[in-house]
């Protein structure tokens, strides 16, 4: 229902237009419609109390019925004829990874360019938290929803209710969409370019609408999308401080001085490293600060063909890929946070290791860590690899291409960035691959975007047993 | 004084030889009596108790010094020209790496390959560990060195005294290399290269004395290494319960079963992706068996050039890599035990997110794992990876190679293997490397053979500080 809804307004666009898709729109809304309708009508169930397993099982259970309807449009149309193609790039428009299957992206129509970059809008923030801030009906134990659907490792309560968090967090998201969306008008872009362009950023998702991403564009437009890219990796809370007067605060955050020092640091080694490919100075800074804030904030824009680098260029953005930005923004990855604690976690156990008796407390932003948060942090970071191992194994049974592609692919893919290294870089796609290996990406940035546990959980007989 | 006693038997082979290379022993023997002797001689320290703390610094120091005198007769005698080669080539061999710097290693004097050899053996079961059973002064304070120095999550003691652990440990050692001396004289190979092979095969190093390393012998003798590199990849404890007539109890290690269990999967999934290079199918099984086992036991021989082989296969081998064998085995790596570990805790991570009042313990091979260790656990893990992604991006610093090459050569140092992929495969070497790389690649594998706590805390302020 949700998702029939969210489409009014492709279908408007490619009425606009005046094109054809039209029908592949009102016909996919029509079929939604005829099933979630009777799903919703029928469903008597008295004991709609969420717990964890519920939350998680929700949540994933949404994604999925999302990217399955949200691809009818392309297979309708006959634009991509074969459904699992439809399903990856649906999958990957929510996501907000930006991996395409699509060799030529602007033989597409507008219609659905407009549909592919506004899932990524959606994906964003989260399409339960937007449930939660218009319907009144949820109640305390939505944090349960939120908390399986919400980035990083401690989910933080703006307001009391998680209603009000859930619009304040979605009032913050609409309001730096707009500015970025007037800053790239400002620069010449036309409105539909900045819309879905801003709708790319904005959920850090990275679908374009040309061949060659954001190269074309000028080099006001690709600093303003530089720019967004970075705000948009930024933990929202951050931007409430602002709103609540509390900006002092917002320069104790651990988290913004080392996502900050990380970008900096691999813009100047990536800088030096480039400088003899590109005239001028500018234009080499353009495009290494381009590039690490599109990989550090997992959006996956382009303006170079960084496979075309040198090697040392590509293994820096190739770790980047893991990294992912702050906790509470849209981008995916592991999240910087998770890294400083399990630095600080680290330290902790030589210390303990050579004073066995010494007492050793983790603090993370003035804050103590308890216990057992650093316990499933460092399962999460354990789970975290075995599933990037697993996905990386399965995609090379396929055998069709050479390890750095399958690594840079399910390295992208499972931190919903976008393009790889390799056979699957900027200027290249994932057309080739198999279907299978098709589904296990999918699969991977699903697993990428909702942090493992609900899809995992989904897959798991135990989530649907009745004990 | 250890490494220059040690020097005997390589000066007992080259003068049976009739090589000038004897001349650089005696040397490097003077050398290291020159300095050992005063130094022991004239060390009145009275405080001599040893906590954990100076247990890891004392094996990191010895290690690196046996490194740093082991190297003098390859730089003495001219073979190796220079000291930071010289120094790697040792490096490898202590810590049963056997990753080269030599192009042709057929231009070696037998006196030197045997010395290269030998240093398999001896870092093989820890030169301390040899200390402790030859020495009567080790006391139970003894523990932490024996902790410091021998790989795997859980030391386990065989005898209430640390000195006849350490010595039951050495016999098995001995043993073993003997039937394994015996086999391959059996299969017509020369003393000498049953010597060497034999040294290569036990301490899971993998220096051989060919070009092709073990290609050009027989297929009987490929197959007695093949068996013996899995032996020797096996938890020693178990050959204790062999002694002590518990059998039974071999059945129930877990590790044992999970180590056969990978192995047979992997020789199966690339004796089926390689099957059409290969003119018969016992080729075909001879050839994956052998360079599974090689890899899996961090040894690193090898019957054919794996670089050659297709992208499945080698994407197999690179995950292999950072297996390992058993703990308490010769081989390097993260070690079974722990990958098993790792997974059950991300199991009780799942079904306490399930049921958060559930609780639940982690038992291996029968036993209770306590809190403490598991938490350990998830440090080491933690630690090791970002040991090995430090590692991958000071050596990309080069800017020499293709990410494949350093990614795999980082991992095959890291955890002691020997060849990697790409322009460190099998067929090829780390000479090209800058001198640079070179110091960063010993480094890792020192950091890998002691498990990097010793290394680390012998780099750290912490270690060096009176409080």
């Amino acid at each position: 229902m949700v998702t029939s809804a969210l489409m009014v307004l492709p279908l408007i666009v490619s009425l606009a237009y005046g094109e054809d898709c039209y029908t592949s729109f009102l016909l996919s809304m029509g079929i939604s419609l005829a099933v979630g309708f009777p799903l919703m009508v029928f469903n008597k169930t008295e004991d709609r109390v969420i717990y964890a397993k519920e939350g998680f099982v929700v949540v994933a259970l949404l994604w999925i019925c999302m990217s399955a309807v949200g691809a009818l449009p392309f297979v309708l149309s006959g634009e991509i004829p074969s459904y699992v193609d439809a399903f990856f790039e649906t999958v990957s428009g929510f996501t907000t990874t930006g991996a395409s299957i699509l060799t030529n992206v602007e033989a597409l129509s507008k219609g659905l360019l407009f549909w592919r970059s506004f899932t990524h809008w959606v994906g964003g923030m989260g399409v339960l938290v937007f449930i939660m801030a218009i319907l009144p009906a949820s109640n305390d134990r939505s944090i349960h929803i939120l908390r399986a659907e919400a980035p990083g490792p401690i989910v933080g309560k703006l307001a009391p209710k998680m209603r009000d968090t859930a619009i304040i967090l979605y009032l913050i998201y609409v309001v730096l969409t707009v500015i970025e969306f007037v800053m790239l008008l400002c620069g010449g872009m036309s409105v539909f370019d900045s819309l879905v362009h801003t709708f790319g950023t904005a959920g850090t998702g990275g679908f374009g609408i040309k061949n060659d991403s954001i190269a074309s564009y000028s080099p006001y437009l690709q600093w303003v999308i530089t720019v967004f890219m970075m705000i948009f990796g930024v933990n929202f809370n951050l931007y409430y401080l602002i709103l609540i007067k509390k900006i002092k605060n917002i320069f104790k955050s651990e988290e913004l001085w080392v996502y900050v020092g990380i970008s900096v640091v691999c813009t100047a080694v990536i800088a030096i490293n480039i400088s003899g490919m590109y005239d001028s100075f500018s234009e080499t800074l353009r495009a290494s600060s381009f590039q690490v804030a599109s990989i550090i904030t997992t959006t996956g824009y382009s303006t170079a063909d960084f496979n075309l680098w040198p090697e040392l260029s590509k293994t820096v953005l190739l770790i980047l890929m893991f990294m992912g930005s702050c906790a509470g923004s849209t981008a995916g990855g592991f999240k910087i946070s998770r890294v400083i604690l399990l630095f600080k976690m680290i330290k902790r156990e030589v210390k303990i290791l050579l004073h066995p008796r010494a007492v050793s407390v983790v603090r993370f932003e003035g804050k103590k860590i308890e216990e057992p948060v650093m316990k499933s942090l460092s399962a999460y970071f354990s789970i975290y690899v075995f599933c990037f191992i697993s996905i990386f194994i399965l995609i090379s049974l396929d055998g069709k291409f050479d390890i750095l592609t399958n690594l840079s692919a399910s390295a992208s893919c499972f931190n919903n960035i976008g393009p790889g290294l390799g056979s699957v870089g900027p200027a290249l796609n994932y057309a080739d691959y198999s279907v299978f290996s098709k589904i296990v990406l999918s699969v991977a940035m699903l697993l990428g975007r909702l942090e493992i546990y609900p899809i995992l959980f989904f897959m798991s007989r135990a989530a649907w047993s009745k004990k």
